[in-house]
Formats: C-alpha cells, sequence, structure tokens
C-alpha cells in the first residue's frame, strides 16, 4: 500500500512526523509494508513552489491509497490573494481527489470530560458523527467575485441533485452500521438548495427502510448540538453549514486535539486529517497533541487500507493513555511519551 | 405614538396578547396614550387572505412607529411552497421595513444559570449582543432556483458594499455605547462576500478609534461562543451566519424564552420580536413564556419610542420576578400571574 503524507504548515509537520513513526510501526507490526511518501501543500508549498497545491502533490496523491494530511495555515499568508492562500491548497485537494464525504466522529472521552465547557448529565454517551459535504455549495459555486464596479460581491451555493445523492448515501450507509438514526440539517425555510436536499433525503429513505430520518434546521440544530448532543447518531449537511456545525460539536467534548476526520468519495485515495488547524502560536515548541492525528490514521486503516483491527488498537491505546491521566497540551515536552505509549500499545 | 402588533401562529397570539396588556399600562403609567393596531401575517394570514403577509399589514407597519411581533410558521404550512410559507411573510416584513440590522443582547440570568448547558464558571459576566446583517445575503439574492432542467439548484449570496456598510457602523456605534469590542465573524478564508466584509469593517475602523476589532472566522466563532462566551461585547455578522450563531448563543444562558430580539433600519419603524418561535405543540395552553416579547417591548421602548426609563423598568421588573424564582414554562397556567407582577412592577 501507497501512504502520502502531506505534513503542510504548522504542528501539521510536528504532528505528521509523530504519525509517520505510528504508520512504519504498525506495519511492522502486521508484517507489511509500506511505501511511504511526502508531499508539499500550504504556505510552505507556496514559498517553495508559488502555489499551495503543487501539480506533483496533486499526482502523488492520486497514486497513493490514502493521503494523510496535517495542517495547513498561518499569519504569515493571511494577506496573500484568496486562490494562492494555503487554505486553497486544501480546498483543491478535496476537490482534486473528489473527497465529497467528510466524516467527523465525535464522542465523550470519559477522561476529559472535565475539560468539556457543558455540564457532564449533558455528555453521557455522547457518540456522533458528522459527515459534512465538502466538495461543493458555497465553497465552489460560481460565479463568486466582485461585482458592479466592485461595489457588490457575490458567492454562489450550488449543487446537483447527484452531488447531494452521493454525500446522503454515505450517510444513511454509515447510520445502518450504527444507531440507524439520521439527522439531517437543513435551511428549508428559507434556501432553494435545502429544499432540494430535504427532497433527495426523503426519497433516498425509502431505500434505507431500517433508518430514522429527521430533519433540522440549521439554527436549531446549532441549539441542539449543546442542549442534547447525545440525542445524536449521524447528522448529515452541506458543505458551509457542516463546517461550523462540526466545529461547534468539535468542542462539546472536551479537546479539539483529540478530533480526527476522514474525507472520503468514490474511487480514489481517502484524505485523512486532524480536525485541528496549524496552530501557529505553538509551532516547533514540541507541544502539540498528536493523538487527533493518530486517531486519523486510525480511520485511515479502518476506511482506506483495510485493517480494522489495527485501527481499533490505535483507538484502545489512544483511550488508555487518556484514561491513565497523560496529557500533552497541559504537559510541554510530553510528545515524545506520547508516541513511546502509542509504539507499545500498537506491539 | 402608532404600533402595530402582528400576533402571527401558535404562541405567537398568547404572547403579544400579554404585551398588548403591558403597553397599555406602560402608556398609562407615563400618562399617554398610544395608538395599539393589529395586522395579519405568516400561517394564519395565508388562511385569510392568501398571502402569509397581506399588503393592508405592510402598509400599516409602515405608517407605524414601531412594529411588535410574535412569532409564525407551524407544521400545517411546512409543504406549501416556499413563496407562501409564513416565514415568507417574516422575510417579507424584514424586507419592507427596511430593517436591516437584528440586534440579539444575550446575558446571564443569575437566576437561570441552573437551566444552562453549560458549566457555571463559563457563564459568569456573560453580556454580549449580536447584530445580524437581516434583508441580505443567502435569504435574498437572485438567483435562487431550480436550474438544469431541476438537477442541481442555485442559492445567491449577495451584498452591496453599502448594505455591508450600514449594518457594521450600526454594530460600532452599539460598541461605542458598551464595552468598545467589536467581533466581526466572517468566513474570509473561503468566501468573497467576506473578503469584502471584512475589507468594510476595517475601513469604518478608522472612524471608531476607540473600539477594538477583532477578526473571527464563523467556524471558530461557533466553538468560542462555546467555550468563552464572556469574552464577547458586540458581534456583527452576515445573515445566514447570524441566524445560527445568534440561536447558538441563545441557549447559552438557559432559556430562549428571555430572549428578546430588535430589529432596525434607517428611517421607518422597528421591529421587535421575541427569538423562540411559535411552538405549535404548547399553543393555545396558556402556558408560553412571555418574558422574551415583554423584552422585546422593553427594547421598542428604548429603541424606537424614546422612553428608555420605561425600558429599564420593565427589565428590572423582569429580573426581580425570575430572582423571586418564579418560571412560567415550568409552571402551567401561571401566565396570568406573571401578568399582574409585571403590571405592578410597572406602576
Ligand atoms: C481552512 C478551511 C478552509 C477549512 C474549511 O472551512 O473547510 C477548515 O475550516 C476545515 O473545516 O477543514
Ligand atoms: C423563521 C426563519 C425564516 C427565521 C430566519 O432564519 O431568519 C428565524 O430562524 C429567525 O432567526 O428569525
Amino acid at each position: 500500500k501507497r501512504i502520502v503524507i502531506l505534513p503542510g504548515d504548522g504542528i501539521g509537520r510536528e504532528v505528521t512526523a509523530e504519525a509517520r513513526q505510528l504508520l512504519v510501526d504498525v506495519a511492522a507490526a502486521l508484517g507489511l509494508q509500506w511505501e511511504l511518501d511526502e508531499g508539499l501543500i500550504g504556505g510552505g508549498a507556496y514559498e517553495e513552489t508559488g502555489t499551495p497545491l503543487p501539480e506533483e502533490t496533486v499526482a502523488k496523491c492520486l497514486r497513493a491509497d490514502a493521503v494523510l494530511l496535517g495542517a495547513v495555515g498561518g499569519p504569515k499568508w493571511d494577506s496573500l490573494p484568496g486562490d494562492v492562500r494555503p487554505e486553497a491548497g486544501l480546498l483543491g485537494i478535496r476537490k482534486r481527489l473528489n473527497v465529497f464525504a467528510n466524516l467527523r466522529p465525535i464522542r465523550t472521552w470519559p477522561g476529559l470530560m472535565l475539560a468539556s465547557p457543558l455540564k457532564s448529565e449533558l455528555l453521557e454517551g455522547v457518540d456522533m458523527i458528522i459527515v459534512r459535504e465538502l466538495t461543493g455549495g458555497l465553497y465552489f459555486g460560481q460565479p463568486k467575485a466582485r461585482v458592479e464596479g466592485g461595489q457588490a460581491v457575490v458567492d454562489t451555493l450550488y449543487y446537483t441533485r447527484g452531488e447531494i445523492e452521493r454525500v446522503v448515501r454515505q450517510a444513511f450507509s454509515l447510520a445502518q452500521g450504527r444507531r440507524r438514526k439520521l439527522t439531517s440539517v437543513d435551511k428549508a425555510n428559507v434556501l432553494e438548495s435545502s429544499r432540494m436536499w430535504r427532497e433527495v433525503v426523503n426519497e433516498l429513505s425509502a431505500e434505507y427502510p431500517d433508518v430514522a430520518v429527521e430533519h433540522v434546521l440549521v439554527d436549531n440544530a446549532a441549539m441542539q448540538l449543546v442542549t442534547r448532543p447525545n440525542s445524536f447518531d449521524v447528522i448529515v449537511t452541506e458543505n458551509m453549514f457542516g463546517d461550523i456545525l462540526s466545529d461547534e460539536a468539535a468542542v462539546l467534548t472536551g479537546s479539539i486535539g483529540m478530533l480526527p476526520s476522514a474525507s472520503i468519495g468514490g474511487e480514489g485515495p481517502g484524505l485523512y486529517e486532524p480536525v485541528h488547524g496549524s496552530a501557529p502560536d505553538i509551532a516547533g515548541q514540541g507541544i502539540a497533541n498528536p493523538l487527533a492525528t493518530f486517531l486519523s490514521v486510525a480511520m485511515m486503516l479502518r476506511h482506506s487500507l483495510g485493517y480494522p483491527q489495527a485501527a481499533d488498537a490505535i483507538e484502545a491505546a489512544v483511550l488508555a493513555v487518556i484514561e491513565q491521566g497523560v496529557r500533552t497540551r497541559d504537559l510541554a515536552g510530553s510528545n515524545q511519551a506520547f508516541v513511546g505509549t502509542k509504539e507499545m500499545s500498537e506491539l
């Protein structure tokens, strides 16, 4: 199997370095050898090549079985024009790999409940997965431009029926493997795109009769995530709503440093990344929490590489480390200790 | 002064009936007489006239000094086409009155901290006001339609520079009367409209040198509202982001039944409404909480009618009632008791 690592910027470099070691150890434990390659993306790529997503990176990724991304961006590049900003590299690789379904699992970590902003009783049994459409909507629709001589501006929320169908199908089939409850989030009382979204969900639900479907308006969903997070199983929504709600949900359980994501699609490789960003303020200090990246590797093993047991082992090891009270973010320099723990747990 | 009341649907009718009495009592206490009129809007208006916003209602409102709205909508009308749904009446009256700035104050009610989903220490000193652009963006931009023979769909996020400027100015001047901190929320790393939004905020900030400005990305704002709600003073954002974030913020402090809103604009009357919806499930039972509507009346007295002391008196009375431990929602039938309390406090 071929795995491409895109470290990106800031702490992305540190956490993917540790994850690379984890991948090597997993391969050894499984008696396999994986071909590991690296590629440029983001601000660093812009500095070296003039673009945040060099074609060479895209080509490498397209030949791979899975891609692991660290994080992109930093204040250094914030004033660049939109099309060469680090984020353009991230949006570009998602689009080029056609990974239209971004899966973000969120669950209570018993050892981290104290760090949560929510009252503990609300956190009992939180275990949801947000499926965010990732390659359409307001992020990519055209026109996206100044108009009327610069006196007005337009962005476009565009979806084809097929784009909605494929991500909704992903969500239904995920729900079938879980608690069989699907919450579709839209703004059907205002947006035409949401009305089509709701139609598609209702149509497809006939094919998944074992999954219970509810429709929730996005403003209401933003409330319910806080007031009853444990009532959700699978949530599916369009790109922009998913960006907002998945980050809101990300802070509920205590640490965004613990959250992995998988972006998957039709045919090509999946793209795996921690939910946290490049955290320029703590970059290079060796204090970044690598656990979200390790858990992203677990998702990669499960969804792209076909080693669910190895995925389970990593998740169990991370859980054990947390239960033991080890805390990266709070303990500067404990990065290496974590990795040691992971290796042990793996072998 | 002329005040038009638009009861709308569901509990909107009950809470505005109580608020009407409050307005009569306030007028008496001030030794004044107000002209109170009513108009149809929403699902009820559709049943009687075939449209959720009869022209007669618009004409009445345009002649008034202020408009008080209950709430619109209900499952009964959910399958109507978009342009005659109750929500179309709400969007229509906002647009026709040109109330482009929706102000939603959110603060900790000491008596209600137990009802909040957040840990108490996070609620210390929460006191923010969200300024949501209300008559532009994705809600109103054209095209908003099925395209490509029904196989695709488009909504349009459109703003003129002037539309952004006027609402941002409102927010700056509000901040000047408060703690002089403005948080502008956008998605400037992805949306062109957000890049213009950020430019406008930066340009105008030169005119308000006493106000400290920060820019926060919408996904990050969704996190920070939960993790550090007391760090915000005035938040300003575009229509769709404002819809989501203001509802998220609404649940932080314990009860959405306590939250008022004011929608104001250039010349015409302001539109005042409780943040909660029509709550069809409890409509007609006399158990709805009228306090959000009373607080909306207070905002009306302050922003449109020029009686800030009367506004203070209502707010103090509501605070007192809550401190005394009275709770509408939890005590079926206590509606009248509240109103009695309000009248007393007023006189
Ligand atoms: C960096 C940004 C473009 C990106 C997004 O909005 O998709 C990020 O917020 C995310 O959620 O992965
Ligand atoms: C009913 C709906 C159209 C409305 C909106 O989205 O503006 C409501 O959610 C609100 O926030 O007042």
